[in-house]
């Protein structure tokens, strides 16, 4: 029995992984459970997965939460403290970090130090502080396991092999909702319309990290530290169907891909099962339904935040911290509708632009950048709106 | 150093393997060759890799080989027993059996019993007696190392699983040189245009049966007993860009594939370098070029053989046996000019009908059904004419 944490149990990645677990009930048990505002949800799921403890990062709605539990006898945690303590529960083999957002970087370090197997769906974490999470993984002899569909594939597709067998990775994007368009079409797109993605049913931020293939971005600084690789290693290519979730080229010319219909499931799964595969009856893939895969060349032209991605990793330091946090703040802000599309790649790169590079940085001074970069967009925007 | 010996090394897949075998001569020692009759050939490959023994089928060109070899030390043989003795040389650890036909049976059958491991690119020994073949590699502890493309590929992408974690393969078939004809079409093909295959450059006897689509027949039923697998677990789809040479799905729902250029030279190698993969300059795929995948059903009515293959598999014993002599003799016919391309799955039915099945066969009883397919072919045949 494999015993189980959730940070961020009610989103996206967290109902999807309860759903895994439900599947497999004689596998898995769920000891930890962490959700943002959305008690109504955690309490359902306390009353049927029963676990030891859970944490609301909102302190009134952890006490309306415990009143409603009555004599249940699950433990309620509040803030990041609350989070924190989810992800060091002594019971705990595993902690799927399903959280949005740099708030994932303490959690997670303290879970790894805590000797605790990470399946990471919080790409952001590797994006603001990947060398050291990294560094302290191995350190503690803790697995990284990717959830991210692409960093799975990978995952999967490195199944036998080692790094040194690499030649390079296909990071595959789907394009977004915005594949096709220009500049000029982009000027005026509404939150609703980068919020609609054609492949996935995801979460508020990253679909639109997908409209503006930052998601890709992130992905790339992602896989450079889950894969130890080197920047001219990581190819990105749009295949529109989102069939083919990533690929591997070895040094002898082969390239194994991981395949399947879009089903979060499907990684999340795996990141619970590793090594091992387990019977599912997710949709299994009809090729002759699907009948055409495409690919194409990414619109850097379009989507600058791929090159912002690309430069922020290639100068490295601080960068890619500034990089994620000022798009962090940036997409709430357009979520909001306090700015535009094209100001999140405008204002990010003003943010590179502006920013004291530093390197070689502990917890702390990445804390400090990450700061440093939402206050320099909160105060950019604020005079752009 | 590994030591090689290649049955077949003047064919497509001999000269491939030496290919490989000459971009890794740190790794790889040639120790013995054979050939059918291409003594000219032979001869170049005896100067350039000094083997301790070949072997020509016919008699007379072995004694004029020899006679051209003056003071070199290469020992000269020939016949069937040439053959067998060059598949069991005391200084071989690889076997590469390259010849075509049911003629490859003896020679690896023997290799196996004296523990040479076998890269299989002749899929009929398999096809005719596979669980004979199967049972001798596993009492002798050899590996059977697929050259296919169709089944390296899924034999890499089992890697780091085994069988019990698959829920079935996806063999995929180019459609041949007729892909998206119709019946009528297909009764005046000439010879020329089944050998000009649009994806492959193969020998003769391969690229008429990816015209008539036995060879994926024969690869489904190769399939089964080199992975041990049931039929329905089998699929075959068309996909004419030959990019994706098959898949494994396995019981999670993944699918992973493996993808490449058509280049036989990179199964080859995988088999030689098992479980290691070497670094080579073959052309990286960009799948920007190939841009578009499609996948579509098999047509069966206008290619009957690929049900004959799938009939012959589930019913068993001796059918495979006579399908595949029945084929070899149908397709030596055809390109003779001695018979039509219709005549090929019209008289391999007509011997499946014809024959009595029989169970538990020694290779002895094996050669005997062969022979009986064989003859069978040539009465209706020349009858036919």
């Amino acid at each position: 029995m494999k015993c189980i944490s959730i940070l961020g149990s009610t989103g996206s990645i967290g109902t999807q992984t309860l759903d895994v677990v439900r599947n497999n009930k004689e596998k898995f048990n769920i000891v930890g459970l962490s959700a943002n505002n959305n008690i109504d949800l955690l309490e359902k799921q306390i009353k049927e997965f029963h676990p030891v403890a859970v944490s609301v990062m909102n302190e009134k709605k952890a006490l309306e939460l415990k009143k409603r539990l009555g004599n249940i006898k699950t433990k309620v945690f509040y803030g990041l403290d609350g989070l924190t303590t989810i992800a060091t529960l002594e019971a705990s083999d595993l902690i799927v970090t399903a959280v949005v957002g740099m708030i994932g970087l303490i959690p997670t370090i303290e879970a790894i130090k805590c000797k605790k197997d990470i399946a990471l769906a919080n790409k952001e974490t590797l994006v603001t502080a990947g060398e050291i999470v990294m560094k302290e993984a191995k350190r503690n002899n803790v697995a990284i396991l990717p959830v991210d569909s692409e960093h799975s594939a990978i995952f999967q597709c490195l199944m036998g092999y080692t790094l040194k067998d690499i030649r390079r990775i296909i990071l595959t994007a789907s394009g977004g909702p915005f594949r096709g368009y220009k500049k000029a079409q982009l000027q005026d797109v509404t939150v609703k319309e980068a919020l609609n993605h054609p492949k996935w049913n995801m979460g508020k931020k990253i679909s639109i990290d997908s409209a503006t293939l930052m998601n890709k971005g992130l992905e790339i600084i992602e896989a450079k530290w889950l894969f130890d690789l080197s920047l001219d290693q990581i190819d990105v290519v749009i295949h529109p169907q989102s069939i083919i979730h990533s690929m591997v080229e070895y040094k002898d010319s082969s390239v194994i891909a991981q395949m399947g219909y879009p089903d979060m499931r499907v990684p999340i799964q795996f990141a619970l099962t590793y090594p091992s595969r387990t019977k599912n009856n997710y949709k299994k893939l009809n090729l002759l339904e699907v009948a055409t895969l495409t690919f194409e060349k990414p619109d850097r032209d379009t989507f600058p935040c791929l090159n912002l991605a690309y430069e922020a990793l290639r100068i490295g330091g601080s960068l890619p911290t500034v990089l994620n946090a000022a798009n962090e703040e940036l997409v709430a802000l357009f979520i909001q509708q306090r700015i535009g599309f094209y100001d999140i790649p405008r204002i990010v790169e003003l943010a590179l632009e502006k920013h004291d590079v530093q390197y070689e940085l502990t917890i702390d001074e990445i804390i400090q950048m990450d700061r440093w970069a939402r206050n320099f967009v909160k105060k950019i925007s604020f005079k752009a709106v």
